[in-house]
């Protein structure tokens, strides 16, 4: 197999990294943070200290980036006059929403508590700035939207290491440019309510609360081409079902089913 | 200060990770996984464990989404014939993207080993279907491509969990349904080839070979509005360039240089 050519994985906690495989318990610290990070819209009022939310904003920052561009900005909103004006906005985006849905589903839609704009201690806008470093970007052709695509993979970033620091996320879907002047051609991509938390869920809320519920893996594989996607015979599927696999890392349970 | 309510940073390696802050160790872990991923185009070509492969699937499966939808596909593409069809648009929009560079820099671009599409062992196509749970999308109102922005998250989810069991990516951007049967109304997304390495570079290829630099955090910072960007008495602003913020979780190096 070719990871036997690869060096052995080391258990001490404090082995560098290298170019190579991760010990088990950074494996573990990156699974932890990926299976725990959570959709929050209930936050507590304390204060993120500095330290914290820079090293969250260095982590989205070293998010892969279409020909390196870095096309994002973050704008920190801790102004409450100018959060009342995007919780003003995201009601009337809600009361859009909730009418695409009808009866039990309205009724459920209107229960969920979907946004933590004022109650968290700041708001956190990433922008996408196209074209930033020049009108010719390395790998970008036919696809127009790839700096977005970059802007977004940051944005998991930043949610990630959030869920590490202990804070939670909530990415609400606003538009409007002008509250902070945004220039034309930047594009205000995820506006994200950042604070500590009581605790994070479990599971994601949507799925406690019946809205959705988690697809199982299986059913998202295809084989070489989108047609060939019931590969019973096929080892990967066997694999994506098995909760052995993750039993170095997670010696307890399975990660998968959170 | 507010985290002073939260429990104590439990410093053993097994320490759960409850709902709150993860232990030093674990932290380490997920930072690890984001300072040291690279956009990768050199692969050995030794094959993937199917063990390994479904813990990072399973790992982009469990990015955000909106509404839960979970709008994310995955084609692990093994045959070759497919992939040198690949191969040869790759050849079509690298010409094209050469072109809209002169001079000194179109000979660095050319320079640029950009893809790895069949020299690693296997290539996964990540794809996105709006809609697939139904025209109404709990969070999407405006903005049309939210569905789109979560499948890019479960794309950097991918590549961490890739870089913590060792393995590269490298995204290709390609458009051509045809080779893989994409029905309509499905989109595909990135095209990653995946592989093992012989090492990770310490900095991005792009930024070692001179093609573009790490942006410095600092001046991506804004304050309440995209105008207040250069506010040097914000105590945020001290700390992103400060690499004390790290000294607890690496203690012999700041991370954010990489």
């Amino acid at each position: 197999m070719g990871a036997s050519k690869l060096p052995e994985n080391q258990n001490s906690p404090q082995a560098p990294a290298h170019g190579l495989p991760f010990t088990t318990d950074l494996k573990r610290g990156l699974y932890e943070a990926i299976f725990r990070r959570r959709d929050i819209r209930e936050f507590l009022p304390d204060p993120i200290p500095d330290a914290t939310l820079a090293r969250v904003l260095i982590a989205a920052h070293h998010a892969a980036s279409v020909g390196f561009t870095q096309p994002w900005d973050f704008i920190v909103i801790r102004d409450l006059e100018r959060r009342r004006r995007v919780h003003a906005i995201f009601g009337e985006e809600h009361s859009k929403n909730a009418d695409e849905f009808k009866n039990e589903r309205r009724a459920k839609y209107l229960s969920l508590k979907l946004e933590g704009i004022l109650e968290s201690p700041l708001n956190v806008l990433v922008t996408c700035t196209p074209g930033r470093s020049g009108p010719a970007i390395l790998g970008k052709t036919s696809i127009r939207d790839v700096e977005i695509y970059s802007a977004c993979l940051a944005v998991e970033n930043f949610w990630l290491a959030a869920r590490a620091e202990g804070l939670g996320v909530g990415w609400v879907s606003i538009l409007r440019t002008e509250i902070f002047s945004i220039p034309e051609g930047t594009i205000p991509l995820a506006y994200l309510c950042v604070g500590y938390v009581r605790n994070f869920p479990d599971e994601p809320v949507l799925a406690t609360r019946g809205w959705a519920r988690r697809i199982p893996p299986r059913t998202l594989l295809h084989f070489d081409s989108w047609q060939r996607s019931d590969s019973s015979g096929d080892k990967l599927v066997a694999a994506i079902e098995d909760p052995e696999i993750w039993s170095e890392i997670f010696p307890d349970e399975d990660p998968g089913e959170r």
